[in-house]
């Protein structure tokens, strides 16, 4: 508290990511990194950056990687947004597409940035609760859109953290029922078995696919994502990114998101590996008495019905497994959420797991 | 314009950066980079960040750049907050710490990205005139804050475009006056000349400073900035970014900044040949009939009394030399402001200058 901050600074209630630790031997299964280091071809592309040519500013526009991002999905670069991680894309689009009369509606359980994001801009949102199947029911958006009720609308798909997919129809069906509303399918997770909504924004000017490299491209640490959508809500992210930071993009991340794009022989390959490993690992953790909820993604959300959340993740980091539980809300406080490792990874946790549940 | 765009952005006016163009053998001018590449040791620092660990996020607290920062300083790491360009560090502190009561107060002749942040936080602001040679008036300052009228304060030093600067002892006094609202000292171009205030931050609560690693480290390509303040300060622009972006900057970037602002033989060399350079620019452009503002930076502002302005920047740029000229106010409208190059390119500029000055 400081009688310099802005107001604002006093009712933020700033996000709070998962772990980072610094502890030798850890397996780290809690932030949905890809188990795989990046694509050698992205790693050259970043080398052959790294010289005299940084003392000179990025292209403001990034107009090299827009172009290889609208080249893989088959869209123009005016359709293509690109920002610092999905992270910041996911901000700008809240400020720039997503601050209107009628509240936000997002699901209860969700990515927990986006209430973040809303207190930050001042955004009314308005929480829908999932089914009891942990699915988002499409149905409960309409109604409250048909009623004017929704001054946009944003989830994950598949969402987070439960992993599970909405197939592109019920997309489409939520936006023919929407037109006049801003819909943001935030597909941090789609290339581990979801149906990407890309290929719905020529048919659908309301709507904003964001996507990041951080998970099936394994580029976490070189931060970043974009958004593919109409030119004119492109147009809004650009405006509010160039009353932000001209230059949000560096040199050598540019150079390596382009290379990581155009690298598909390395993508396909490497979302293969870590689908049939999370199929190893749900039907493990099935055999183990766990409910695990169909994954989509690159991590799953299961829960033990004789164990609490909390303490068996506790447990579990005490055999250095790092997994991730949210004690909020309660209703998958038991949950936990475990990123797909490698195959040797996987093992370590299994064979954790079988300790932890014997002990108990 | 879009019915899907938030209001804010119908209403904002982005800032405009200076000119990337892709030309070959341009002698460029016009964005202040160092014309000299980074230290060696930032290359390598980057090359062995470069590899598997990319598939990790990075620290969402860039720990190790803060203790480098804070090391440099003699300062501590809780007075040191780090961002994507200080263009990032700036609009986290437009909205953390600029947003009050009553108006913001700046030169009227300053960085032009300022009132594009306001208008972006939906900030008032109230321009304050540049005395008539150019040189920021404390006094003016002071006299506003007595009656309650400054919500808070923020130009640079050395100003720009002006590239004039202020001594310390003025920035004292005018932090003596204006106890209760922030005050920002933007220091992109202090390395050339100036007395920074981050010597003061330890007496002054209400006092940030901002840096880049854009100019005298040779990393405009790199983006990275950062603030030196109260801990009280820091953590409000920590707030605000933890609602933004949970990791504004890359691994590499790190790695990066970490060794720049180890590498003190290279920055301390650096600065003094673009400060010889300078001078041999500013000398030249004297005995060539230009009015020359005393420069603290690393570029000259400078008008010829026989010249408009545009007139002369396009006549350059014939030549194949860029240079920045700024249309508003029109106060400024005749000069133009040259970055200093190399000694080969301030010799390629003069000798343009004095076929454009000849043909005239």
């Amino acid at each position: 508290m400081s009688r310099y901050w802005s107001d604002v600074v006093h009712r933020l209630t700033p996000y709070v990511p998962g772990e980072q630790p610094r502890i030798e031997g850890l397996v780290k299964l809690n932030t949905n990194e890809c188990p795989y280091g990046p694509s050698e071809a992205v790693l050259a592309a970043m080398a052959a950056q790294t010289g005299e040519a940084l003392r000179l500013y990025p292209d403001p526009q990034s107009s090299a990687l827009r172009e290889a991002i609208a080249a893989h999905h088959g869209l123009k670069p005016a359709q293509v947004f690109v920002g610092n991680g999905s992270d910041e894309v996911l901000a700008h689009a809240f400020l720039a597409l997503l601050k209107h009369e009628a509240p936000l509606l997002h699901p209860d359980i969700s990515y927990s940035f986006y209430p973040v994001y809303a207190k930050l801009y001042g955004i009314q949102t308005r929480e829908l609760p999932l089914a009891e199947d942990f699915g988002i029911r499409v149905d409960d958006y309409l109604a409250i859109a048909r009623e004017g009720g929704a001054g946009g609308i944003i989830f994950p798909n598949p969402n987070a953290p439960t992993g599970m997919v909405l197939p592109r129809a019920e997309i489409r069906r939520l936006l023919e029922g929407v037109p006049d509303a801003p819909v943001v399918i935030d597909e941090a997770y789609v290339d581990f078995g979801g149906e990407s909504a890309a290929a719905l924004i020529d048919h659908y000017p309301q709507l904003l696919v964001t996507r990041t490299l951080s998970k099936s491209r394994a580029l976490a640490g070189l931060r970043v994502g974009y958004a593919l959508g109409d030119p004119a809500l492109i147009e809004a992210l650009i405006r509010v990114k160039d009353s932000f930071n001209s230059y949000p993009l560096d040199r050598v991340a540019v150079a390596g998101a382009v290379a990581s794009m155009q690298d598909e022989a390395w993508f396909a390959a490497t979302c293969a590996r870590i689908v049939a490993t999370r199929e190893r690992l749900g039907a493990a953790l099935a055999d183990r008495g766990f409910q695990v909820l169909p994954s989509a993604a690159n991590f799953v959300f299961a829960r033990h019905p004789g164990h609490a959340g909390a303490a068996l993740a506790a447990a579990l980091r005490e055999h250095k497994v790092l997994v991730r539980q949210f004690p909020r809300p309660t209703r998958i406080a038991d949950f936990l959420r475990i990123s797909v490792g490698t195959e040797a990874q996987t093992d370590v946790l299994l064979a954790a797991l079988d300790r932890v549940l014997a002990a108990a």
